[in-house]
């Protein structure tokens, strides 16, 4: 295993202790249990957003913790679900009497024990809202998932809701907003390697030099198809046609679309991905309004890369476009 | 070879082609001679700032041309210079006016082919100041390269000078800052793994399963020394040694540090490699007042790391925090 690191079990402690000494001027920490909130949180009067899950898929979501986007992210153990007292710790340090709302990537793990904070919050009176991601069409029920997963398409329910309760959404009016997002975004991944989750010290799966796997998931789930590599064009292809016929998208759509690397893959290789997607879309009058192309949702050190895409609405749009100041995502200030 | 492209030849063109769907905005593409410009160049009456080199290296230096960075980037095929006329080009289409400065790395091709453009457009009545980057530790002479290789220290040359010209710094004086700025900064990086060049097909060099190379070059270059993987504490103290008796950083000092991604490396590996050299820092009585930690310039998919760090005065740090509007770099606006 080659990885940057001193002893495995300490790698997500360590991360987090890394983010201190970097962000003091954005996020503040908690340790035992962990949890990263903004620095000036609780924001009264504004809804509080808390998401988290698994590490390993940074900057999601501590990356994504600061103005405009998260007001807090629970980072379970890599690829291991937060537990329910992080998650109520960090839901009743965003509290800003306006009520919280939980993002949830649907895996059955980080679902449960959402669901439990949620309830021990509400016990101490604060009002929760939780709504669900799953975005990804590649396979309906999954290793850890019932339905499909959440991937992607969490990215822009975190900047669009973010940017919403920033501007003072009430709770009731963000979720539906939050829901929107997830029902109109879809997404698929694929991967050329696997990745080694540290205390593993062995690759999460095996994949031939040759070979593979459309629709992975982002800790190495089963995808819909192992074959042997192809030109990106054809892989862009297939992905593509995946995801547009699944909601289905139209022509005189307006999208925002990511290519997302997921943590192994060069830059240069995400941009020639990207030309093939823009053309795919031109081809079919579909209009890219806003896109990211980086890494935003990672696997660790996996080469491969997935493909977010979000009809979007003026109101999204809007809310997209407003100012951000996180580690991972930053613009208009 | 496991890569997401098309032919291995076409793959810096496809890419230029996704830059073009993907920034209109903020740049334009020529191709043949290939460049990217910023979308308002040449911007009248103020320095233009051009840099360039291999591919490979993304988002250097393509990434970074827009508001508040560089004029134009003239991409080479990967790890190869870029051609006299591609650079004589950009720097006509940059020419504003008030003069154009060329940021070089040091490396043979480069530098020899931006002093070639200088030339040309010095011909044409255009005033062309350079300045080259050579702030790598690790080795003295190196493959391509007499002296020490220009490295980390060319992202902050570039912000800042970028900066500066931004607000109407006359070439004399930028020319001088943009120096300023390379003999106050120091890099060294280290590496897991090889990469491997699409129309090579093959890695570019080999590592035993359980080494690293420590003082690795961009391309791949030997550096100091290689031996068998450490806790990367271990790591960091070498390399933050290596970089802080060089210059040396005093107690005092205030800098700017950049944790720096080769490309294949997870961010939570860059966040705890970014705690040990905060904490060493911090022992020495060393300010870092601003940090990057993500992949600003890479090595393909290589997987490691370098540290930069820049001994930084008030006139830097301003010119750093001016707004930036680039594909790579953001903030401010």
């Amino acid at each position: 295993m080659k990885k940057l690191i001193n002893k495995p079990e300490d790698v997500v402690k360590e991360e987090l202790e890394g983010i201190v000494f970097a962000h003091p001027d954005l996020v503040r920490v908690h340790f035992a249990p962990n949890y990263i909130v903004r620095a000036d949180a609780p924001v009264k009067g504004k809804v509080g957003i808390v998401s988290g899950g698994g590490s390993g898929h940074e900057p999601l979501h501590g990356g994504y913790v600061g103005i405009g986007m998260l007001h807090a992210a629970c980072p379970g153990e890599v690829f291991t679900s937060p537990t329910p007292d992080q998650i109520y710790d960090a839901t009743k340090a965003v509290n800003g009497g306006a009520g919280v709302l939980h993002i949830v990537k649907n895996y059955s793990g980080d679902v449960m024990n959402f669901e439990m904070a949620a309830e021990m919050a509400g016990a101490d009176g604060i009002e929760v809202a939780s709504m669900v991601t799953n975005d990804d069409v590649a396979v309906q029920d999954s290793l850890y998932t019932q339905g499909r997963r959440g991937v992607g398409v969490t990215v822009f329910v975190e900047k669009i809701a973010g940017g919403a309760a920033e501007a003072g959404m009430p709770l009731k009016e963000l979720t539906a907003l939050a829901n929107r997002v997830n029902e109109n975004g879809r997404s698929m991944g694929m991967a050329l390697t696997s990745c080694t989750v540290p205390v593993a010290g062995k690759p999460t799966f095996e994949l031939g030099d040759d070979e593979m796997e459309i629709g992975i998931g982002i800790h190495g789930e089963p995808g819909r198809e192992r074959m042997k590599i192809k030109p990106v064009d054809e892989v862009v292809d297939m992905m593509a046609d995946a995801i547009l016929t699944d909601l289905p998208f139209k022509s005189g759509d307006r999208i925002i679309a990511m290519v997302n690397g997921m943590g192994g893959t060069p830059l240069i290789e995400l941009y020639v991905a990207y030309r093939r997607l823009a053309q795919i879309c031109q081809g079919k009058g579909i209009k890219i309004e806003r896109n990211l192309i980086g890494n935003y949702i990672t696997s660790l050190e996996m080469a491969g890369f997935s493909i977010t895409l979000l009809r979007a609405d003026d109101e999204m749009i809007k809310y997209w476009d407003a100012p951000v100041h996180t580690p991972g995502l930053r613009w208009g200030m």
